[in-house]
């Protein structure tokens, strides 16, 4: 099976203000495509654990021409494009029912040790190699987001309960969210989600202090989440278009 | 149809750190199913929207015996127990696939002008008696949550992008969520929610600043959450029990 869809509708109790899919939703939708696949080809977490590892998404990049709106049905379609010993990357197709194509994503994941944190040699798992998928994905490869010599915007967070995911870390849809909440609700009234990139480095624990920095120029958002150590846990970059 | 079933799966990105489905996911399936059987009874939002009028969820109650499981198949079946031209009161029962019975929730939902926020008469909606079903709802109705006279912990929150729905208005599950991130994340390796009870009497908009104060005695939290006018908002009362 080297390709694997999921099928959604968005409901009203999980849309946004302006009655479409949250990013932070989308993202969410994208890890459980991944994790079904995975688990599928048998590479997914019960076959990681086994040698005590596990998948880390460590790259998102997504571009979308439009999101799903409330009571749309809407699909992912997954499949993996490359693969090493390394990390895999695998990519995202965003459809309507109707077949209307809303966008693509690309995600890179690093299998880690769960005890050490340290990257994984998969070289045992080269039958993954067959699975990789001939088709295309039309959006770039992430490039690295350029950081402002300085922010103008910060703002400090402490990591509360229904921030912690089944690793006990910061959940990757709560970043999301966190860079989200960067700007106000009047722009997102105007404005919609065309591309979004974020790079995760260090993983957050309950009850840290995060600093969320963020600069707005021109439609494009740059943040970074770092702990109280100032240590960086992640980079975002949102880039908006004009609703028309 | 007198009753309607919604099925779900809990998927590793879903979960709470203790492998389960959060309290404010289990809200958000109950709003939606509620929402999808008022649709299909033709007394959802399009029909009462002509009128200018909206359902608003004004209490709910929830007791549990324990929640869906990362990886289990569960479901809801909604029902309406009465009906009014002031309210009705629709109940739930969530299920595994296998036929357990996990728990049960209570809601009641009034019927407002969405211009005026005053509550609409339903007079003309008397066929939704014909949808009344007899199916017994064995947790006992939401009694008035007693506040003390003092509350021990006090928290700010302003109200962010992701917390607005589709009405404009910090959304159900996100006050549910503001609730139980009262308790840090060790109460909830040691205890599961037993019983829920949440009662709304004022909507929050973007960018108010909430004051969150919160009681913690005998595994019971008593929890009350007030915008800047000091007005209250929600109360809440949350029931722990020990984990086997």
């Amino acid at each position: 099976m080297s390709e694997l869809t999921i099928s959604r509708e968005l409901t009203a109790a999980g849309c946004t203000a302006q009655m479409e899919l949250p990013l932070q939703s989308l993202v969410r939708e994208i890890i459980d495509a991944a994790t079904e696949h995975a688990n599928s080809l048998g590479f997914g977490y019960a076959r990681l654990i086994e040698e005590g590892n596990a998948w880390v998404l460590s790259r998102l990049s997504i571009e979308m021409s439009r999101f799903p709106q409330v009571g749309e049905n809407f699909s992912l379609t997954t499949w993996i494009e490359s693969f090493n010993r390394h990390f895999s990357e695998r990519n995202f197709e965003i459809c309507t029912s109707g077949g209307e194509i809303l966008g693509y994503a690309r995600t890179i994941w690093v299998a880690i040790n769960i005890a050490t944190r340290r990257p994984a040699d998969l070289t045992a798992f080269t039958e993954l190699e067959k699975s990789v998928s001939g088709k295309v994905c039309p959006i770039p490869p992430q490039s690295k987001v350029r950081m402002p010599a300085e922010f103008e915007h910060s703002r400090n967070y402490n990591v509360v309960v229904s921030d912690i995911d089944s690793n006990r870390h910061l959940t990757t849809a709560r970043y999301v969210e966190l860079v989200v909440d960067c700007l106000p609700l009047e722009v997102y009234d105007h404005f919609t989600v065309h591309k979004f990139d974020i790079s995760f480095m260090r993983e957050c624990t309950f009850s840290e202090k995060l600093t969320i920095a963020h600069t707005f120029h021109d439609n494009c958002l740059i943040a970074v989440i770092s702990g109280e150590d100032g240590k960086i846990s992640c980079t975002a970059k949102m880039e908006l278009k004009a609703r028309i």
